[in-house]
């Protein structure tokens, strides 16, 4: 894919400003590129499931294992939160190709009574947590509410979660704990609703100063 | 991609405390997939540029336009987070295939006194704030820092940044504004050392109840 440097083309902080809202809206969600796409598994106190789509999933840290997700009570599937406060868990699992048109069809704006599971025709699935699983997705990431923290400029939550609980496709472990995207089929998220596969261009060897990198090769140990 | 329900294999929490630290390393930074994979510009109160891999960055809310991405001091490049402070201001840019090795090897440790953009090869350029943007990165976007959130598990750093400035391949500009990272040429990252290309599998219309979902086509209006 290449581009030209000379058809670049800039925005002010007016002219985002002066955008119509609905445009602003796409541009700046597409701002960050590639993002990560999963479904977000909840129940309410009383069992009832719930499924959200995020693509603002993070890396927070690895011992204790923390993964972090922004949250937007206005905007989001309203259940999302309230559910993980009733139970203090929820699972994310990874979109892939064969299920991506039901995960997107999980952000419509359904009765309170439907779960979005029955909607769009996906499994909930159970393990140690009291928190749904998407049985059809290649990741399933079981966690525990950790912390919340409220973004002041627009209300919105980053939720941070410890992992307690993991379902991975065996072909996509590398020897040395990489978890290969491209492997498990899961699928990245662009802006609101794009949808991409991922081929993989190279791992890279640890950067020190003034040694060449190499490549990883995932039939060899790191 | 293909892959096995069959072979699907779970680890539990006690799993994840008995594994050798790289390995749950490589695995816990794996289990978001594919990441946003900004390089981040920034300098000190006298100009010296730093230059910092993040492979954290989310969206936040598109009015204001606000980004965030997640700092761990320990770790990550020590100025960048220093640098944040001194200026006010950060810059994020997209890494190509063009450049992903230098953005790679931008991670090394290198002597305080070093730019990475000289150790590395890359082109410091400047907009409307004081800090440097890639010149060889895609998409080229200006920040000032808004707030900050400390992750109280691990004392990593949430910092939220407001855009003020916008650099964009024209071409990679959908009609209704979204920016089609395959058209960008931008990366996804995975876990720590793993470099994607991206493929466009759909862009799907926005989602009701009982209604089908229809393609977005870049060459028609949204």
């Amino acid at each position: 894919m290449k581009y030209r440097f000379m058809n670049m083309r800039s925005f002010s902080s007016q002219d985002l400003d002066a955008m119509p809202k609905a445009y602003r809206r796409t541009l700046v969600n597409s701002l960050s590129g590639y993002k990560s796409l999963c479904l977000c598994g909840t129940a309410d106190a009383a069992g009832h499931t719930n499924l959200s789509v995020i693509s603002s999933v993070i890396h927070v840290g690895a011992s204790p294992p923390l993964m972090g997700l922004l949250l937007r009570p206005d905007v989001v599937p309203r259940h999302t939160l309230s559910n993980m406060e009733a139970t203090g868990a929820f699972t994310l699992n990874h979109v892939t190709e064969a299920i991506y048109r039901q995960a997107h069809q999980a952000s419509a704006r359904y009765p309170q009574e439907v779960s979005e599971f029955e909607a769009v025709g996906l499994s909930p699935r159970y393990g140690a947590l009291r928190v749904p699983y998407v049985a059809e997705a290649s990741v399933q990431i079981g966690l525990v509410v950790q912390e919340r923290h409220r973004i002041i400029a627009n209300q919105t939550l980053l939720i941070v979660g410890r992992v307690m609980e993991l379902y991975l496709p065996e072909a996509a472990l590398w020897p040395d704990g990489f978890l290969d995207p491209e492997r498990a089929g899961s699928l990245a998220g662009a802006a609101l609703d794009g949808y991409y596969r991922g081929e993989r261009v190279a791992r890279l060897s640890y950067a020190k100063p003034d040694q060449p990198l190499r490549e990883i090769d995932p039939d060899l140990p790191a």
